[in-house]
């Protein structure tokens, strides 16, 4: 590109780590408010099962008890469905799964609120629970819900059958993934401080605006009476996007009644027992090719362990289902998605939200069919990738910003990928080693099912003493949020980053912005920035011409001055500021931005499900010890089109965290339960989440193909870092093994037996 | 006027008043932040001379003691002067009222913070202080500053000598008011909270912008590093403007050094001994009239007690310059006003700011001209009070909204004010009665000396509940801003009153918006809201026409509801947010309003001082007892011109605490300090501040004659409502006690020597 730019593409140093790195940050646990107590919830021993009644006695003779609030407790609706509403606050009749809430306790400290919680007897009459996919499509008599479908959808394009017909080689095969817990580092938590009927709320939470929506609800007040401000976050991953909502309701019922702060932050073991996970999805697939190596049809049918709740099932679904064949030119095409309840704690949001799944299902099918065509995978997905011009298995033509072909070539060419690569066999034979490949695309943004929520605001303040301030809608959860903005606001202005300061994300400073998902922060918050300083740039611009005795046009804003471009005389931003201030001119201004409209038709599921997509491939190069059937990533190269690259520290750094977290989900996370619903991997001893140790080497490359709607044509990387990792594993697994990896994690056990029935077989 | 309001003049109760009388409201006192600590400050126990040194050693032995920092530990720089750069934060050599700031000290709990402060020994070496204006002006070889005046002005207009010289009565006179304590209910207090290089302050302030400024210099620090947020305020009468930009400053100090919360709460006897008061005043008036009792030259000279430093001194006597001849036309003036540097605390701010000096001095000169015309004061004021077309002392010709004549018509005629109105005695002649009556004008706003910071704004956001919350920059202090903020907020949407909240003014919300001082904020807020409409009503009347599948201009915003002018049919307004919301239109808008440009000239004081006025005239009716000299105001009738009422309840409340604090200044309040320099009426058991008792039966007028400026009309009346009192007060016991009673306050003692000095030349 021929523009020149100060701060887009270069490595900012993050604006978060002094505070981080020297302990100044406060989190919400850091957090104290003058006569603060400490709240805990009573939730439900049983899976499922009828909720009989309660006795708060022994809570009563608790040192510090305060009180306990129930279903009848609670001043508006007892409800917090996030998109559909099948969700109480407090469980009035019906218990669903272990963690289910049914009240909460509060005490003077946390010990003595936990204690009480915990002291309140439960009568129930429990069930049998449902604890699969199967077993909950197949459950007669006693539905979770008033059925046991969360939520369905359905994508149909062209003519599958006449596409099966077409083609040389059909193959079917069924695709399993698991659990994964999030296991941030920080649980949740927040502090719901009540002045009368205002109520502030701080948390570590991913989306203000969802809390105040709920607070609002389920105290009956309006919205501007509730008011959210973010805490320093300690990861997120998307399981604080809809569980704050909740948790924050919850105390906020306590702060209603007490009319004192109430802090509550959840233990770990409850943390993982109560709170979202990834969806497990069992997928089959039917996928027909030509000789010659061209997708002709798809019939996919994607099957999702919902929980208890519906939560963001259908949007998670969504996204699976609009993604499901990958960045793949397919003429023909049917999806069918549906969410089941079950009595196991509620899934929801996590990176990648339904697309690692997907993927993982297109992934291994396209291996599987290279396989059966005798082609290299890597050719083979040459020949069906999407390609500008080209029309998504949604029917939406890209004409720009279509970076897969280049993603795929590039990780191929780094990884030096042959066409003949076989697994190498190590000299004593017990290590082996193989190349797998991943490709993905990922919707930017929330897509149809999502955009009456798609919007973002940013507010700029300018000070007179050229300091400015962003306040923006969005949050930082360790992704570098922050960080990026004080480089698009910088850019946008043409001044230093060192005059920039990020507000804490507050709900009283910006409109309501959505969700801080879907890896929307830079394209929704860098377009308002820009949005807002295009607003600010002629108040500046005409304040300048007139301090520099000049025309405006020959006004222009370069490192950091104001520069008269026709004599070459400048003046600092700081002068022009104090200019601006003495002068009386308005020093802030508003942004705001808006996915545009899509044409969509949930009906048939076509249309443009997205406005753009990111794309990735990832390569793994992976080692399985044949002796304990341990599975090591040596390495993954991964290749992301991101459109254009804001930061590359921060880019490099997201992509290392999520191909470590990919390869987490793909090897060693192990969450389980027992059949009476409780998690039994609850903590750090028993979950296997990937150790330094188990970091991967990463070699990063950034194909920037511009999107035009993106701001500087940006697009989102948050998410695409971690889809494609867990099928490119598995494919190199695949061919190690010689047996196709089908379900992941890929344990020692699964893969010794995969292995053994290879041997076997031979 | 024809135009039908649904909220303006309308008595909306105040809305922060159940926060208030329940005691929910939280004050600076009630709040606490984890690991806070406390400060206070460590200063000067004489009134003049020279620093030699402090040991902190009896303060290191103290409970609690922390640390104390002194000039030499402040990170920036050691300048708090808000306009002139007179005034160290921490006294480094000079010493120049008992009170001035050496260092801070911090301990962990308020007693021991206060006690190893006064446990600081600071060797000095004592001059003999200058006490008076006199002692001041006077001074040779021992200058407090540079030299003793603070700051000067001058106002010339016409030819004084040809204007004397035409005059069939010259008449001269010296007058004098003194000091005034603010005496809010709440003392000067704050919390400064660090975070690394970024520091939050919680205070009981009127200029947010102001402390942000002053912390910002203190520190070396950008201003978006210092967020300050105003936390309600018990009362502040101009006593928190200037004030806790020094205090704060002081707290963030040693919170820089500490990286701990640090909270300041001044003590009372503390507060009076070091923070500000009105102005002592003593005036010198040549007046000349011709004998139809045309004003035809007046020569005046203003002579202003500054105390230790200029704080807000060039401004307040910016006002009573310009003011210095009343609302009165006058061919000839000059007027020269001196502030002098004493060694008693700094005197700044106090509502009026000048202006009751001013009054006295013009309303006393015109009872005493009319004695000498043998005119009826009123009949004399009404040849001379300005009209329509007419120009003020400085040359303004006032085109619009000049109801000066109605009000002295107004409350003359309410007062069945007689020509021949002489004192009434009692039948037992103990007690005498008469009326006596004042006029003044208030230049809106800062006027052209503080015209440079004389803009403001509010954010307002809509929720897609229907709920607006509005921010705005400029503050509440009792004064009923919130209400009035509500009220415009709702008349400018056409919306219910109850679903608009105001946010707690905050630094991060709006920009600078200037000081909340001057009366303005009816008149800047609103056109801040009117602005900010402006620019929401097109968003809102495109989408409600959408919706309602009409043309916008058929869309009406009436009675909380949007309607299609056309058919009738009506959409709620929470149903037209949220159509705002899923229609992903920008719900906020920022409001900014200025002053527009005025034309002054600071060498000869001519041209447009201020952009509009208020005007008052309050005739009292005044009762002495001759046997003790007391005197008891009876009845004040109070006619203001405020342009437009915005809420008839608050401005009713506005006059009558105007009123009861202008007669505590003419009669009771006795300020007093020994010659060492210290106040000798610290507290309530001396200091005489009216009570309940005391208070004055006021019956309000009010005149619309609307500003075009100003929103839907209106001007200021926070100050205009004090004003007038005194002089009203003086004059009245003028005619009693048949002496001229050119000082305030009228005490006992004052009040019978002139009573006896008339009999005895009687």
């Amino acid at each position: 590109m021929s523009e020149k730019f100060h701060h887009i593409g270069k490595s900012l140093p993050r604006v978060d780590a002094p505070g981080k790195v020297s302990g100044l940050t406060r989190f919400i646990t850091d957090m104290h408010f003058d006569s603060m107590v400490f709240a805990y919830p009573v939730v439900s021993p049983i899976a499922f099962g009828a909720l009989d009644g309660v006795d708060i006695s022994p809570a009563r003779k608790m040192p510090g008890f305060l009180g306990a609030w129930f279903a009848g407790d609670i001043p508006g609706e007892n409800q917090v469905g996030v998109i559909l509403p099948d969700q109480p606050l407090f469980a009035q009749d019906k218990l669903r799964f272990v963690g289910d809430a049914i009240g909460i306790v509060a005490a003077e400290t946390e010990v003595d609120a936990i204690s009480a919680a915990r002291s309140v007897k439960i009568d129930t009459t429990p069930r049998e629970p449902i604890l699969s996919i199967n077993a909950s499509k197949m459950a007669t008599g006693k539905k979770i819900h008033e059925n046991n479908i969360a939520c369905e959808h359905r994508l149909e394009r062209g003519d599958i059958q006449a596409g099966f017909a077409d083609a040389d080689v059909v193959v079917e095969a069924d695709l399993v993934t698991p659990y994964q817990e999030h296991f941030y580092l920080e649980p949740q938590g927040c502090i719901v401080v009540p002045q009368g009927d205002a109520f502030t709320v701080y948390g570590s939470i991913q989306c203000v605006f969802y809390v105040q929506k709920a607070i609002a609800k389920v105290l009956g007040i309006s919205f501007s009476k509730v008011r959210v401000i973010q805490t320093p976050t300690g990861g997120a991953f998307g399981g604080k996007e809809d569980i704050p909502s909740e948790m924050c309701a919850r105390a906020a019922v306590a702060a209603w009644h007490l009319q004192r702060p109430v802090k509550m932050i959840y233990r770990r073991r409850d943390d993982v027992q109560w709170t979202s996970k990834r969806h497990p999805f069992q997928m089959h697939y039917k996928v027909g090719v030509s000789k010659t190596g061209k997708l002709l049809s798809a019939d996919i049918i994607l099957e999702e362990n919902a929980g208890a709740y519906a939560t963001l099932s259908s949007v998670v679904s969504y996204r699976a289902t609009m993604q499901a064949m990958g960045p793949y030119a397919i003429p023909n095409i049917q999806v069918h998605s549906t969410s089941y309840y079950t009595n196991l704690p509620p899934t929801g949001a996590f990176r990648g939200f339904g697309s690692p799944q997907a993927t993982f299902g297109h992934e291994r099918m396209m291996d599987i069919l290279a396989d059966r065509l005798g082609m290299d995978p890597v050719e083979f997905r040459l020949k069906n990738i999407l390609k500008p011009g080209q029309e998504t298995q949604t029917g939406h033509a890209l004409s720009t910003s279509v970076g897969a072909e280049a993603t795929l070539l590039k990780s191929a060419n780094a990884a030096e990928w042959q066409t003949d690569a076989r697994p190498m066999v190590s000299k004593d034979g017990r290590y082996r080693e193989a190349l797998g490949v991943s490709v993905c695309h990922y919707g930017n943004c929330l897509g149809a099912a999502g955009w009456s929520m798609d919007g973002a605001g940013v507010k700029i303040q300018i000070n007179r003493d050229g300091s400015i301030a962003v306040a923006f809608g969005l949050i930082e959860m360790g992704q570098g949020a922050l960080t990026v903005v004080t480089q698009m606001t910088a850019e946008a202005l043409g001044v230093n980053a060192e005059r920039i300061s990020i507000l804490p994300t507050d709900t009283s400073q910006v409109p309501d912005s959505g969700p801080s998902v879907a890896s929307r922060n830079i394209v929704m918050t860098g377009n308002a920035i820009r949005n807002a300083v295009e607003k600010l740039k002629p108040i500046l611009s005409t304040a300048a011409a007139e301090a520099m005795e000049c025309a405006p046009e020959n006004v222009a804003f370069q490192n950091d001055q104001v520069v008269n471009t026709k004599s070459g005389n400048a003046l600092s931003i700081s002068a022009l500021c104090e200019y601006l201030y003495v002068t009386n001119r308005p020093m802030d201004a508003l942004g705001w931005w808006h996915v545009p409209a899509l044409t969509y038709d949930a009906q048939t599921g076509r249309g443009e499900a997205y406005f753009t997509y990111s794309y990735a491939t990832h390569i793994a190069r992976v080692q399985v010890d044949t002796l304990t059937g341990q599975v090591r990533v040596q390495k993954v190269w991964a290749a992301h089109d991101v459109g254009k690259i804001i930061n590359p520290a921060g880019l490099a750094g997201q992509v290392q965290g999520g191909v470590v977290q990919g390869a987490g989900w793909a090897i060693y996370e192990n969450f389980g339960h027992d059949n009476a619903g409780r998690i039994t991997t609850p903590n750090l001893s028993t979950y296997l989440l990937p150790t330094a140790a188990d970091s991967v080497d990463v070699q990063a490359f950034w194909i920037e193909d511009p999107e035009p709607l993106g701001p500087w044509g940006a697009k989102g990387i948050g998410e695409p870092a971690i889809i494609p990792t867990a099928a490119a594993i598995a494919n190199a697994v695949s061919r190690i093994v010689g047996q196709p990896m089908n379900q992941i994690p890929l344990t020692p056990e699964r893969v010794l037996v995969a292995f053994e029935d290879k041997v076997v077989h031979e």
